[in-house]
């Protein structure tokens, strides 16, 4: 059983992690799905999906704040001509999707994580694919 | 076919690569499962799983030595009360699961390649779930 | 239904940015598969898989660039006999594999992306594995 779902997602600033754990969470539910993958996939390249903590947002101001400091946005030698060099770096180190489980209709994640949709080149109308892909509900 | 299982990993220092490639091998032998993808998901915000050189262990040394020079455990800025934030980080860089090809009931890795969990805010107990999602055993 | 490819991928810099859009493209054209899950897994450590975009080369420039100032050929501390530390680095950064959705028998990427073989320690000759998964063509 394979099915694909569209999420719809705005970021206000140019850095930005959104929570989109419970907008996943929620499509999972409205679907028949029961048991085996969901690939969240992200598909700009200014843009990256990860698993982090969403208890404390503390977490993802402090990885937004390395990596602005480690991935300077003009630096000598670029050569992409629209200033965003540093949101497709970004997106490269996070990556462009995420592999949740899925069991009994439930994403599958650890305690303390979320995930997130790490916004490089902001403000922007985004989107995430999402494809569940396992065995279908059994009846 | 989908199934998951969980594998116990032990860490003994703050930063350490453990080699997990083995134990995987043999929960697959113990598994009837043949041909598909092998998931190794890190259910924790501070570790992460990755696929590097395990002939040498030299290598997986000068990766944690990068990572601990590159991300400070204190930075001017970090908000997170914990004192982890560099673990956070280096768990979003190195990534939170690989996927792995399995092709006739065994791990489908390159030549040098091996399965690590990184533990990057250690030593502690953790996690890793395995999940396989593929076709049965054909009889 | 579960099948695996190879793909063959020689680089001619240490560190190269390779287009392996198409060749995937038409691995899928010249299979029967339809709907479900692409792996492309680089068997190499020393070399990554990412997706990124592949419309303006300075995009993979600039990356190389970053990557190539951040992580130094050479550090104080390294122990790695073969001085490529800083390839098996970049690797673990970018990650070994990428996990791309298809849909009739075609490579979902955003408008912008397209996938790479990242050579980090070339010239060389390289294999990309490419696993298709999902459901199988519907006569």
């Amino acid at each position: 059983m394979v099915t694909r779902h569209v999420l719809d997602v705005i970021s206000h600033r140019r850095t930005e992690m959104i929570d989109i754990t419970a907008a996943i969470q929620e499509l999972l539910r409205n679907s028949a799905f029961r048991n085996g993958l969901c690939v969240v996939y992200c598909p700009h390249t200014t843009a990256a999906v990860t698993i982090q903590e969403h208890a404390d947002p503390d977490v993802a101001h402090d990885l937004l704040l390395w990596l602005n400091q480690t991935v300077p946005q003009h630096l000598p030698g670029y050569r992409h001509g629209e200033g965003n060099s540093d949101a497709h770096i970004k997106s490269a180190l996070v990556g462009p999707s995420v592999t949740v489980l899925v069991q009994e209709g439930k994403l599958l994640l650890g305690t303390w994580q979320g995930i997130f949709f790490c916004e490089f080149d902001g403000p922007r109308r985004r989107q995430i694919w999402v494809q569940l892909l396992g065995q279908p509900d059994q009846p």
